[in-house]
């Protein structure tokens, strides 16, 4: 048999199916299940987000290709959304459409950095992020962020990690899986460091719709001058629509950068599926109050989790964010993947060990507390309780 | 403006979308337009299809993630099917589902080939695979095709071309652009050639299902022992049920290699769009008697392709197969592109230049006659018999 390539076979298999495998091991005698793994809402789409996706998807108008880009329809409303979203005037020309967030990171990461090229990241960091950079062959280097800062970057940390061998800055925020939400200030400081040393900055806000504060911009970087030059946002339908099934994403970028993506997307897959993207351009507008509630209620969520935990001896939430907290466990001597694994198999609760997200986090487990409401997350408190990882 | 990943910038943009503008300059006064270029059946997917595809759209079975390797359901059905096609015995652990055919390679190419490792194809080659090696930073290189030989490729060529870099072969059969055909023979000679050689065979059938022969396996690979460790095999749903906007592929693999490939997918897009693949693990065996009258269809539209080529001077058909003929133009001082955008704009005919097939095209056209009905591909004889390229 000849070889697979060295740097895929290299890669550790995904970890969400094995967190899963965890969870299906578990005997039910703590009362039912507690998914806090897979970041995916608890609640299901509106009935209207059901009825687009029903008719487009059975409408012969999507079922030939579209444009590589993405539909028209989406790109003009996403781009207007984006627009009110940051105060800022983007175009449909600013927009390119995915297959969910994952491929708009493969797309906008390939487009600045080739193999033997480097892209500096945070430790800890989204998994995927780290794996895809891998397989493409491109060199990662990691600032790591420090419980007590929040698990916020400190852009000298940043600063000092820029070589000339560094091509792009790729940070999450709100983080995955810390939650950790990058203040504005903090963001636009980034982003004169990314020009001044001309690197470009990937951006991924895929849970950017569940920040605590409604209504404000979340940083003020896409109304800068030059923004095209050197920022690609990234953004992901899945979270706000409870729509990651049909795979739909989006990067906001400068034309020019739009025309690089759209070369390795259409090598990657032409375009992203149809029918949803038509589906979405209805949706984004209409379902406005419906993801304000849902951003209402994951607060509540976060509220019920901190609460929760507060019962707790020596369980301690060290970052809490959008979607996640970055929950330090009270076992010094297992690391978090045995932890996670007796937490699921015990006391039926799922998480995502903190060492899948890098180097010395082996004593955090990421809580994806969005998906469960709050009278689930108040069963947490009784189960960490009795929970003795033996 | 920091740089782009060079190997991405230097890539030449998409070549359908500037087809299709040579397209839209065409004023009409020789008639429609006929749509040769970009490989879409002409006909509508089966009501039952859009039926099936509107039902599961607007489930909520289906917004959620799935599995990265493929719905349980859709594995099944087309190892079924695969198992049916090729006399074989595929399981469904065989089978990994993508978001069309283009994602399909990417994740077979990746799985085998790193950057600086060498992928061996034909010229001409889909050009899709070429940009696509070309951006992981993957050497290509090309073995040619003779049209005395129908555009097949010869077993001695093949095997001079594989040196110790060559990580595996990339054929397309039934061939785009050529439409040529490889006969079961040459396959099952190439398979022992790569075993010989201990490199993978990539084998893309995008366009079996509208072989001229009815009934008979296009070839005995996935029959032999082995197969697993040498085989990948790549397929499209988008045009046997007419859904590309749908984007829906499968790669028929070893299970070793399916386990690579779902590390790729995972990073690339987590899973393939999930209603779809609901809804052709349904359409699958229910939609066979459709497809069999559609491949007769196409069969008919080879003929007529044939009888209006035969009527006019000097245009040539070098290749004819399940989907694509590789037309020889007769205007020597002209380079295909030349000749392709005049077509377009002049005559209404708007099919992909030879040339974007790899160097040494400049004579050809490939035109994706499945495109078009019977009527309409008699116009052809007319709009060519007046065509001066002048």
């Amino acid at each position: 048999m000849p070889a697979f390539n060295p740097l895929v076979e290299k890669l550790a298999p995904p970890p969400v199916p094995s967190v899963f495998a965890w969870g299906r091991a578990y005997d039910g005698s703590r009362g039912p299940l507690i998914d806090l793994s897979q970041a995916v809402p608890g609640y299901p789409p509106h009935p209207d987000m059901l009825t687009l996706l029903g008719e487009m998807g059975g409408s012969t108008a999507y079922c030939g290709y579209g444009p590589i880009e993405g539909e028209t329809v989406l790109r003009r409303a996403y781009a207007e959304h984006v627009s009110e979203v940051y105060g800022a005037e983007i175009g449909s020309g600013n927009i390119h459409v995915t297959s969910g967030c994952n491929e708009a990171f493969v797309s906008a990461a390939m487009a600045v950095a080739g193999p033997g090229q480097t892209v500096l990241m945070t430790n800890p960091f989204y998994f995927n992020h780290e794996t895809t950079l891998a397989m493409m062959g491109v060199k990662i280097r990691t600032v790591s962020c420090a419980a007590e800062d929040g698990f916020v970057p400190q852009v000298e940390a940043l600063a000092a990690a820029i070589t000339p061998d560094v091509r792009a800055l790729a940070l999450v925020s709100p983080n995955n899986p810390t939650g950790a939400i990058y203040p504005a200030d903090l963001l636009r400081a980034v982003f004169e460091l990314c020009r001044s040393r001309d690197i470009w900055l990937i951006l991924d806000e895929t849970y950017r719709d569940f920040l605590p504060e409604a209504g404000r911009a979340p940083h003020e970087l896409f109304a800068q001058d030059g923004w095209e030059d050197r920022l690609i946002g990234l953004y992901s339908f899945s979270k706000s629509f409870c729509i990651p099934g049909h795979r739909l994403g989006a990067i906001t970028a400068g034309a020019k950068a739009v025309e690089q993506i759209a070369k390795i997307m259409d090598n990657l897959q032409i375009c992203a599926p149809r029918a949803a993207q038509a589906a979405v351009a209805r949706a984004l507008p209409m379902l406005a109050d419906w993801r304000e509630e849902n951003r209402q209620e994951i607060g509540r969520r976060a509220a019920a989790l901190r609460a929760a935990l507060a019962q707790v001896l020596d369980w301690r939430i060290d970052a809490i964010g959008a979607y996640f907290a970055f929950v330090r466990h009270p076992f010094p001597s297992l690391d978090s993947a045995a932890v996670a694994e007796r937490l699921a198999k015990q006391a039926g609760i799922v998480c995502i060990p903190g060492m899948y997200f890098g180097e010395g986090q082996e004593h955090y487990l990421r809580f994806a507390f969005a998906n469960a409401d709050v009278p689930t997350i108040a069963l947490l408190e009784e189960r960490l309780k009795n929970f003795a990882a033996g």
